[in-house]
């Protein structure tokens, strides 16, 4: 068997990838201008697949950046001018509340215990704050905080921005894009596409907020400030050249999802955590990091480990399939286990029938 | 035959490419964690054959980006607190200057006329300058400023901080890293790989005036600020999920032109663009856009075209040959040719035969 890989990201690429690399070169993908029409078309598909896919309102647009971690600082840059609130429950929530301390947006922060997420009391937000911030899967962690949660901040501050980090739970998680104004990913995760592309869904307020902030003076940033990526998304193109190669596999990608059906790409999620979260609750040797089943992520579960996690990881090489360790000071206390769709039932199924084995 | 692409990028793929791309998928190389020893071992690899291949000075570091746009902005932010100095020459260089403005960075900037360079006066730079931008090749028109030009503005300042883009003349050109700071390059055009990777090449006098800049509280950026990237490349990391693929790809292209020899690289590239400005000097039907011939690029030739350039490239279409359109207000007044390292001797003159008989 080929190595398989189970973890959070970068993760196993999607079963249709490598033909669709294929394809790519002997079409001479990588080769397109990224002013011709050629790439035009490949803009437009990969924008309609994942509007279709994800079935974003249209006051929503997309725009392609080289990374999740760079979408950080863009929304600090493009819809903050003096304040932003981030519930922080982990390494990469805490990583956005600092990208926003380095860019001097006086971010407040509400810190809930790894492996837990903050209660949301609405009331603790003050009037001053612009830009309200979810982590809405820790990837750290393997906390997710209810999308429930998202909306209420929403109902209490309708005047605000809100922005979601959903980097390792879509396309699986079903965000109501009414109730929030921006969300983004990493192809590599979920989509199962190799790094080097961050994707940025933001609706119309965004774009206001960061023509206010442009006209009162204030740095929103050069090629990538919201106004410059809409101008040539209106023309399907982007202010540099792009991954090319990156937005073509994205297009074909969410293609092969929009054929099989987002819904059954979510019912198959949840029996496959389901599946997994059953197994670490009754094994001796593992329990859940995150003990309220409300907060516990679909696509990233981390399991606390009796013995040192290298152990079953080691283990689980020999037999050719990767897992994640823990994250930071959780390497050797964890293991995170990547559930994505291109995680057949048949594969999470043999990894746990493994697991249970140890 | 194939599609063939002298376009000036994205451009034809590295003749070697294709293996390489079969060998990372096998490899799993996209879904390998770039936080592991695995991607360490592939950053040192990129880094060290960079290194090797341009001869690169011990103080020197290499950083990867998004794009060589983004480079743009990270030079700026990092290396300037008050005024830089911009030889603009064309569409490129004038974007990097009008980065500047956007930054609020107070861009001087010296202005040639199109197809050519100023000559490099060096009373012009104000006391007042911390960095000289030259665009030593502008890709928009052919026009490419002589390193000597460079090197005397050096001379003259020696206390100013010098940024050379060269991202569509490198590893062609043969540029002393003593003599200047920081000098870029994006992959899809001397290299031959897929867009979606910027390179920066910096060394400690630019890093320190970012320490300087971001202790006197000066926004320099958050994950690619130059101190951010420093601390990560010395662990043979990244701050953020990079373009993995990118980064193996370009270890292996620069291994490869190291086996061929760079020498033997420059030399057939001269050899190259001899023949095509030969043929485009004596031709009724086109002649150098750049006229003096001080300022001709080697990497890219632009010809002006006495038919619309449209006919010349459809008719070159027709033979697999692909070309490319003026820039922008040139687009049917010009042809441009790419002459990079991937397009071979036999390839060019098959071209220069074709567009001979037209």
């Amino acid at each position: 068997m080929k190595q398989l890989f189970f973890t959070p990201g970068p993760a196993e690429l999607y079963f249709t990838v490598e033909t669709h690399v294929k394809n790519a070169l002997n079409e001479h993908i990588p080769s397109v201008s990224h002013r011709s029409k050629a790439f035009e078309g490949i803009y437009r598909e990969a924008v309609q697949n994942l509007k279709d896919l994800l079935e974003l309102p249209d006051n929503y647009h997309i725009f392609f950046t080289g990374s999740a971690t760079e979408i950080w600082e863009r929304i600090l840059e493009n819809c903050v001018e003096s304040q932003s609130y981030h519930y922080v429950n982990g390494a990469f929530s805490k990583r956005f509340y600092e990208t926003g301390l380095q860019l001097k947006k006086n971010p407040l922060h509400q810190k809930a215990a790894d492996g837990t997420c903050s209660s949301v009391n609405t009331s603790d937000i003050p009037d001053t704050t612009e830009l309200i911030v979810f982590t809405q899967n820790e990837t750290s962690t393997g906390a997710a905080q209810p999308l429930s949660d998202i909306y209420t901040a929403r109902e209490a501050h309708p005047g605000k921005l809100i922005a979601v980090d959903a980097v390792s739970s879509l396309p699986y998680i079903d965000i109501d894009y009414h109730k929030v104004d921006t969300v983004f990913f990493s192809v590599q995760k979920g989509f199962g596409l190799p790094a080097g592309l961050g994707v940025w869904l933001v609706n119309d307020r965004c774009l206001e907020k960061a023509d206010q902030l442009a006209t009162k003076g204030i740095n929103i940033g050069t090629y990538h400030s919201l106004p410059s990526l809409l101008a040539k998304a209106q023309k399907n193109q982007t202010p540099e050249t792009p991954n090319v190669l990156g937005i073509y596999l994205l297009a074909k990608v969410a293609g092969d999802m929009l054929k099989k059906g987002i819904g059954r790409i979510r019912q198959e999620s949840e029996y496959k955590a389901a599946v997994l979260y059953n197994l670490i609750e009754h094994h001796a040797r593992f329990s859940p990091f995150v003990k309220e089943a409300k907060y516990r992520s679909s696509t990233v579960i981390v399991a606390e480990t009796v013995v040192s996690s290298s152990e079953i990881i080691q283990k689980l090489l020999e037999r050719n399939l990767v897992i994640g360790t823990g994250y930071g000071t959780y390497k050797n206390q964890h293991i995170r286990i990547a559930n994505f769709p291109t995680h057949s039932r048949e594969k999470v199924e043999m990894l746990a029938d493994y697991l249970q084995a140890m």
